[in-house]
């Protein structure tokens, strides 16, 4: 299936992944609108199961499946949240999960994906050795492969988390999120886009990785080259798929340094008192970066995980 | 006035304060249930306002005061939340606060109190030190002293955090609390037994600070000897009345090692994405040291609060 979710698909995948998921909370800070002049909405999917919104997505493509499409478990190759999403979501329905990781994949994240029962193949850290051994291990196990953001369930379940935002504060002007692979960015414009069209949707990106800002302004889809950012969950290229969503439906993409990321990443760890991971920084750096785009506005902000290595962390003392 | 509260002055607290403070939310994790066979509620005072359930305490002395003791300002002496609490509570009724800290406070707890518009005087870091300068400030000012804890609306205002658990969490069996001076704990009690006299109420002290729990043991008030723990908001002694109100109401107390504290500490900010001082993780730490007590049981532990010297963490990679 290569294609766009409509906004039905969205509210049913909500419907189907209701139960397994957690409706995460919306905070507030104070502070922050303070020093912002906005009046920011976040909403924490860094407290969602695996400790990312990437486990609506998993979920609601594993609960898709049919029974023969699901029996011989599912696949995919992943060094970051969605393998462990895809293997809590498996361990669910009671099937089994194989994914293949790169050698060099963080300790923290290999220990999640097992901790959740995932069955991990070590790869090399290519795109091509990734893309072969998962092929050799779909040929022998006849798994389903669910790819990370490239997945109509994947995509529709994603936008879930902008739905449930817009319940809990259906008065917002903005709703910023980051993008990857454009999975979340994606769902996010389908489902915002669709509850009011006048609601602003920005994209937010490391401009050490801007292939998404990049194909936006350009109208071409442009991959990544050798991307390289302390946001590990942004370091993915665009899908055709995600890219047509995205150039139709999302009003701006902004870029932010790597320094804007830590600041603000410091910022909502002091002042808020939660753990966010580098990727879910980045919006709130864009809006740092660029308030009169925002002040006097109420804006979403998706906050898309809390997985970080609490023993390496980048606050610098200054 | 060296009263106990009643039930009553806690409601009626709660109702002074209940526009000024954060109603903060009750987390649970399914992951450190399943850890602990106990489910948890988690009442998170790490997101009150300046970090700490002691907003609450502070707000309700100040807005107590007639207007003739407030109109020269608060005052009080206090390396910690205490301190940036009275200062924002000071500065929301339009009074000054006079605040004397020890010349070794840590930096973010000087600039804390001086973020909220607190006139900070340094002292030798002794208790005859900062007794003798309050005096003199105070002499010379006319400013109230509000005490940390041994004070009639400190120890309301504190038992309004268990108010509200008991409204999010109507059905727990079981409340636990860090204790330093007792202003918390002795509010918690009240508060707790009032409500629902068989639920039980269980302080939690480092080992290294165990006044408090060898007061309770012998029933005699027994001071601190200079304590040293991680646990930097309990350090400080019961006093006569937190100790009268402590003995007479709460079912046990129960101390853990430094080592659980940080393993503690550790597991709430990895598994629930949220920040706690080392003090939120004593009641923590005491739960997994004593999983028999608890098997089975609703529990809610207040989160007293989340400020911590991000810069230096105590975690260590094993």
């Amino acid at each position: 299936m290569t294609d766009i979710p409509t906004f039905q698909d969205i509210q049913l995948a909500h419907k189907r992944i209701a139960a397994h998921i957690h409706r995460t909370p919306v905070l507030t800070s104070t502070g922050i609108n303070a020093i912002t002049g906005a009046e920011i909405f976040f909403k924490c999917e860094n407290f969602q199961k695996v400790g990312a919104f990437k486990y609506r997505g998993a979920t609601n493509a594993v609960l898709s499946l049919a029974e023969n499409e699901a029996s011989k478990g599912v696949a995919t190759h992943s060094s970051g949240n969605h393998a462990a999403a895809l293997a809590l979501a498996a361990r669910n329905r009671g099937i089994r999960s194989y994914v293949v990781m790169p050698r060099t994949a963080p300790r923290p994240k290999i220990e999640a994906v097992r901790h959740y029962g995932g069955e991990i193949t070590f790869c090399e850290p290519t795109l091509q050795s990734r893309e072969e051994t998962l092929k050799a291990i779909v040929e022998k196990t006849g798994a389903y492969i669910v790819h990370p953001y490239d997945n109509f369930w994947v995509i529709s379940g994603q936008g879930t988390a902008v739905l449930e935002l817009l319940e809990q504060s259906p008065a917002l002007d903005v709703v910023m999120a980051p993008v990857g692979g454009g999975g979340l960015l994606s769902g996010t414009a389908l489902a915002a886009k669709s509850v009011n069209p006048s609601l602003k949707v920005i994209g937010c990106e490391p401009a050490l990785a801007d292939d998404a800002c990049r194909s936006f302004k350009s109208g071409n889809l442009i991959p990544s080259v050798s991307p390289k950012t302390i946001a590990d969950g942004l370091l993915t290229s665009l899908s055709e798929r995600t890219f047509t969503i995205i150039r139709d439906r999302v009003d701006d993409i902004l870029t932010v340094s790597e320094e804007s990321i830590v600041r603000a990443m410091f910022l909502v760890w002091q002042r808020m008192k939660i753990i966010i991971e580098p990727s879910s920084a980045v919006p709130v750096a864009a809006l740092l970066d660029n308030q009169g785009l925002f002040a006097g506005k109420q804006v979403g902000i998706i906050l898309s995980g809390g997985n970080v290595d609490l023993f390496h962390l980048p606050f610098q003392e200054g």
